[in-house]
């Protein structure tokens, strides 16, 4: 019997590579379908010369698979995905369209109705390291927001253990992949090389999942402040995350540091992409890999705890870790095919 | 009766080379003294050829000038700027030596006793905006750090106003020249470049200036955190400033921002180098240039202040703002010699 | 009388915006009108925050000016461009429209025929340092590719003396600015940042005013590769020229050095924006500034001139060029306005 | 019976670092020995965090291993690989100390006398592609330049073929890994970033074993000139090779593009590392692949070939090529461990 076949829908975006690239090298499954309008017809090699290696046409439609990735945009994403899932195909979707398990609060951020209110009650939020078991069983998993990803990692353990109260700042810097492969004068090449700017200070649509989550984990009312930056970098979100400890909790000092940083480690213990570090991570320490750094710090003078995390916006807060999902999901080891060590320098 | 003859101490440096870029196009002063030990007996435009219009050799020690900037590292600063001073020239001082007005404040943060305290008591705190008439009075001017000019420009009017609490989070984000034309591995250019980090988590010397300064416009004591990260890129600085407004001072929805950008544009309404902004502002708009951009936004969702401001850290960052000191301290108008727009792409 | 009132036909890209960012700053002529069909009705500085200081309109229809810039694409240009020169307004047009003395070759690389042959045969090529008698009596100046600006700059002393051979071949490197604010998948940040690639090679359009100007200098037909290339950085244009020496014409060893720079120096010996350097030179010393930097280096292995030449395109390669010929055309001094240094680092 | 054992030392440069990185992913072997003076003493995930996975502390002297590579500088490296390989230990050496077969021209390049002549001749240019039965037999492989990886491939096919006449230039762009990871004001992020430059006029390291190899495929001398440039990206070179057609040897038109592209292709139809293409190739295409893209032209106007070809520095231009080198040495399928794909963007 042959490999799982797989298959991307809409390959043609920065996600949509990037999951052909990872599973080419994913010992388990084989990439037999990939679609993508604009493109449909080529080979996949000839619009992206990095993937010559694989020998698919991108076709306008799906063809059949045993697994499914949607790189689609919100609203078309779902129109894609209700009836793959509803036939029996198991999906990732790394669109927004199953993310908010509250289908009012997904009309007041994506602007329409959302179609299938009981699927997205049955989606699992698929920030694996959070709901591994519940991915597992998933028939949908909703891959989370790529800023998502690296802030809800960086404050659940904290969160969790009743360590902070509710007041929780988060300042993200992004590389530009991040907002994909459709050209723009904001992520023209001049316009962005040598800058920095702030962005959605109306408010992000990554804030809704990012509270829904943390909320969760605190077991009552957060207030978030969430503001994105767009870097002069391709890959890589690094997110800064401010709260305030609840007094008593903590030791002082570097006990106090300690401590907190066995919490995560413990928290993060069964985690295979997730390290605790030491010392201040870098973006470019997860270039072009799955794991998220996450560094756990204390600001002594203002009782304020400070948490700062890193990925790879493409792997880890994208296709890696639909691919991550995607292993539980076909009952795989979930660090299959995502072992590479990142890229330095 | 000639021009002013002007002085750079350690010319050699990025805040120093700029000096002299600026000084060149300054239509009252004449730059006539350039020192640095390491490139000392070569002119100036066979170490730094954008320079090769001025013509003057790099001496070991100054010669008489009637202004000197002095642009060495903290403590080597005070050593060369004290007897400068006791001799009647006027020095705009680029170095930390004397921003901190409390003397046991300087040796916390600097490691050692400061030379001069009576001195230091004496010197202005060079942000021109908040200081115009004592910096006019001034024999010696202590020019500010870099982060340190925006942040302070970016809260003094809310702080001032009463507007927020004393909780204050700052996120800042540079570009590299900041770190100065030392090299090091942190800033050679594969380590930088596609990359973004958080440093001096343990608490930048930036800090005790910052605190000092809104504490003054406070009246009351502040708790500030500061967390300054280092971006690929050369110049520029954005700040992220996050507050909690006072309850019941700013009105609600559109009214409250209106409001607040008034009290801002208020605030610097004689300051020809601030902008308030009704968009958030990216460092490019001021590349090159002395201006400051200040984008004042509210978080209604959480009832937060979030100030941006930014601006390039070698100008408005240092040496144009050690300019805009200078005419003030020989009577000139604030601006002479500092137009220049902002130089996009 | 006021000061000469100057028009610039679309603003709204690079050449456009950088033409207004040095007309500010210029101290005898005045921009007065500015067109623009997307932006028009907005002021310049909403559009552009950097030049926030300039207080104009952009209109659908350029107003009553002394003297006016085209920043159109070709075809567009001349369609302005013909009306206003026969109305009595100079002009300087800095499309390809006017550069091609022989109207087949401008249809043959441009594909349509031109609608005023007659004009382009009056129409002086803008290469200020090759044309300035010509350019001072010119109605029309048509400014030379960024390109051609220094590759021309870097081979006419040597081609005029008669040193080299017919085979030339030039090797350019140029920032992403030069192709424009035209959004693109080639200019998308995440395509061109940490990348480098050749293009153009079946033959760019800034080949034939290339060949025909250096063809002018030899007296004889010359056979000329030129690639570009594009690199991430925003601004600069470094071409590396490969040459033969014709034999016996050329001293051997730093005698010949010597002489090559000599002949250079005394070629350029009037022209305010070109320096022979003795080290070869970097984009970055020009940055922002209307220098052309030059260095003549010979291969002694093999008997080759290499030149490589640097400059700001969108300065001296566009709108500062663009200038020093308006100014020779007002009778003003050349350098009027445009002696800002470089801005380094 | 384990893996075969693998030494590497200095591992803290970035040729060092990136063996580390793909021997972690090679199948077939394990690494077990990791050497550097500076950082003797620390874990090599303590010193670079991309390589936390792997578990081994750098030591000052090497430990028994059945293979190694040496990562120091030239002089240095033969020191160490001299008796390595005289006591049996195969190595593949990336430094420049056995790539040129003339001891003379050795110490006229590299300033010292050779210290093992005999071994120098016994040595196998390990460029792969031209010497595969040399280097499956070899005790030591002289790992070639990084230049010189890309500029012998894209040339090599119609030097033999004895399509191109005697002289050629080459112009190559390099990102400034390539440099190393010691720190320079020459690769201080501020000097680089947004710069190009030449360097090297006099003649670079790479152009002796250029000329070495090329020749010999020629069977007859050439004239070389060689101008590298560095850009500001951290990995990738891109070369662009000039030479001309030797007439009536190639057909006109497309006709003789087709003819070269195939006689490209079928020169490379066994080289699993080589693709031809059909466009000008990004340095983009093969960043972290061990992949070296060639697209040979014509320009018809002037009779010449342009050769362009692109690779990743430190892996086809050092790491990768060592290890597709060593696969042969041991015994295993060339490209055993090396099959990742670029990532994009």
């Amino acid at each position: 019997m042959g490999k799982t076949r797989i298959g991307i829908i809409n390959v043609t975006g920065y996600a949509g590579v990037e999951l052909a690239r990872l599973l080419r090298q994913h010992p388990e499954v084989t990439l037999s379908s990939v679609t993508g309008r604009s493109a449909a017809g080529q080979r996949l090699g000839e619009v992206f010369p990095h993937l010559a290696g694989i020998d698919l046409v991108i076709k306008p439609e799906l063809e059949e698979v045993d697994f499914a990735f949607s790189a689609l945009p919100h609203r078309e994403s779902a129109t894609e995905v209700i009836p793959l899932v509803t036939r029996g195909v198991k999906v990732v979707d790394l669109s927004a369209d199953f993310r908010l398990k509250d289908a009012a609060e997904y009309q007041r951020w994506y602007g329409s109705a959302h179609p299938d209110p009981g699927l997205l009650e049955e989606a699992v939020y698929g920030l694996t390291e959070l709901y591994r078991p519940q991915v597992a069983a998933a028939r949908l998993a909703a891959n989370p927001g790529c800023y998502s990803t690296g802030i809800i990692l960086a404050l659940a353990p904290a969160v969790k253990a009743g360590l902070i109260g509710p007041q929780i700042i988060v300042d993200s810097k992004s590389g530009v992949s991040g907002a994909g492969r459709t050209v723009s004068l904001q992520t023209h090449y001049p316009e962005v090389n040598e800058d920095v700017s702030a962005y959605a200070l109306g408010g992000h649509r990554h804030l809704p999942e990012i509270v829904q989550e943390l909320e969760l984990l605190a077991g009552k009312s957060l207030s978030v402040t969430f503001v994105p930056h767009l870097l002069p970098m391709t890959r890589g979100i690094l997110s800064t995350c401010y709260a305030f400890l609840v007094p008593g909790k903590v030791a002082a000092g570097k006990k106090g540091e300690d401590e907190m940083r066995h919490l995560y480690s413990d928290f993060y213990r069964d985690a295979p992409f997730i390290r605790i570090v030491t010392a201040p991570p870098h973006t470019k320490h997860t270039w072009g890999s799955n794991f998220c750094l996450i560094y756990p710090a204390i600001d002594h003078r203002t009782g304020r705890l400070i948490v700062i995390s890193c990925l790879d916006n493409l792997v880890k807060g994208a296709a890696g870790q639909a691919i991550q999902n995607m292993n539980l999901m076909l009952g795989l080891p979930e660090a299959t095919g995502l072992q590479a060590q990142a890229i330095y320098p």
